[in-house]
């Protein structure tokens, strides 16, 4: 096994670092690594907004439902869908943008192959990374905050730290129940791989001292409410088209 | 530099591949290396679906545009977001399955985390990738002829092989045009950071023998027309949720 996948493999969320800062040059190798993460036709429709602010950090941890990590991580960056750039390239050429799903989509797509390389890039540093859905919770409230302007939202939050912990890896749901052969099987073929799966994910909420429920229990209940239901609306106030 | 960070600086989209097959285990260690990816709250919301069938792989040239690299490719892959676990799952639980744009963006990002690591982990093994984003030219055809079911729906596609060619790297924005401090800055600070390189772009499209264009050129001029204006209707047609 080759060391790049050796770090592949080796990837768990942390969320405890320790004070260590973490160095400027890491951060911006990080981000010249994820830039070369392959981009829809080259149009790099994402940008990295770096906090360092006490006072704002506190407020995300806020935001992002108390997450204090979000707080105490050595750096914590808001990957943002950047669209921004190719509207006001644009308007200065005199040519109209238009743009429907498929722009908000490369969006999302580009910056999470981007961000996925630059969190690769940390961990093979020695860095631990915690990827921060929750930053959706309040997306106006994160959006005011930083004060950012049409053409520019946030997708996720990102921590990255010197790890003060080293968890045990979540385990993943069995390659058979994900590759596939020629199109998608019959249901069957995937709930038979997932039962060793539930046993061995309950195990693994077990050790880790968390309450023990089969996967698929967990996801069964995970989508009786909808969640984040006003993010279309926080979109499209962004200049999104989702139609 | 370590090796994992020279693997991911050295990526180019490889568009000429060998006629030499992707060897199995090979394809095995890079799906396994891209479930290691992060995923929101473990729900894993994406499947990969290997086409081998050449006259499937035909067709797939015709949808995506004419890419010849999508028959030629050692192995070909269609990127899906799935939620038709999660519904499953639901169901036979006798809980309701409610979601919004929310679940799209999850299975968006989700999806191209794994991808991301996957390529990463074929690159480090020598293999050339190319996304096909011209997947979703024409996803109702691809659809049909992959007779996906209900909650899976085609993101992007995957070229894998052998490299045929070393392509020079396609330049990327400075970091200064991606990487923000505390906010978005006034639009002056990025335009600034785009004179030199649209004359670096310019010049790796004359080297690689294409039509030299100023990046900002080909930007301005990219979206004068809305793409793929049909994505929203497809996607809702899958049971997806865009509000």
């Amino acid at each position: 096994m080759n060391p790049t996948i050796q770090t592949l493999l080796s990837h768990r969320s942390v969320r405890r670092y320790t004070d260590d800062p973490v160095p400027e040059e890491h951060i911006r190798s990080a981000v010249e690594a994820g830039q070369m993460a392959s981009t829809s036709a080259a149009v790099q429709a994402y940008c990295l907004i770096r906090v360092r602010d006490p006072e704002h950090r506190r407020r995300l941890v806020e935001l992002t439902g108390g997450q204090e990590k979000v707080a105490r991580a050595g750096a914590f960056f808001v990957v943002c869908g950047d669209v921004r750039r190719h509207r006001v390239i644009a308007q200065r050429a005199g040519k109209p943008y238009r743009a429907r799903l498929e722009a908000f989509l490369v969006a999302a797509i580009d910056a999470a192959l981007f961000a996925q390389n630059m969190c690769v890039a940390l961990e093979s540093m020695g860095l631990g990374i915690c990827y921060i859905g929750g930053l959706r919770n309040r997306l106006r409230d994160v959006d005011e905050l930083l004060r950012l302007p049409g053409g520019v939202y946030p997708l996720f939050g990102l921590c990255v730290g010197v790890p003060d912990e080293r968890p045990a890896p979540r385990p993943r749901l069995p390659v058979d129940a994900v590759l596939f052969e020629g199109g998608y099987p019959p249901d069957e073929v995937w709930l038979d791989a997932l039962s060793s799966y539930d046993e061995e994910y309950e195990a693994y909420l077990r050790a880790r001292g968390a309450a023990p429920k089969p996967w698929t229990r967990g996801i069964a209940e995970s989508f009786t409410e909808p969640a984040r239901g006003d993010l279309a609306a926080y979109y499209e106030s962004k200049g999104a088209d989702l139609t």
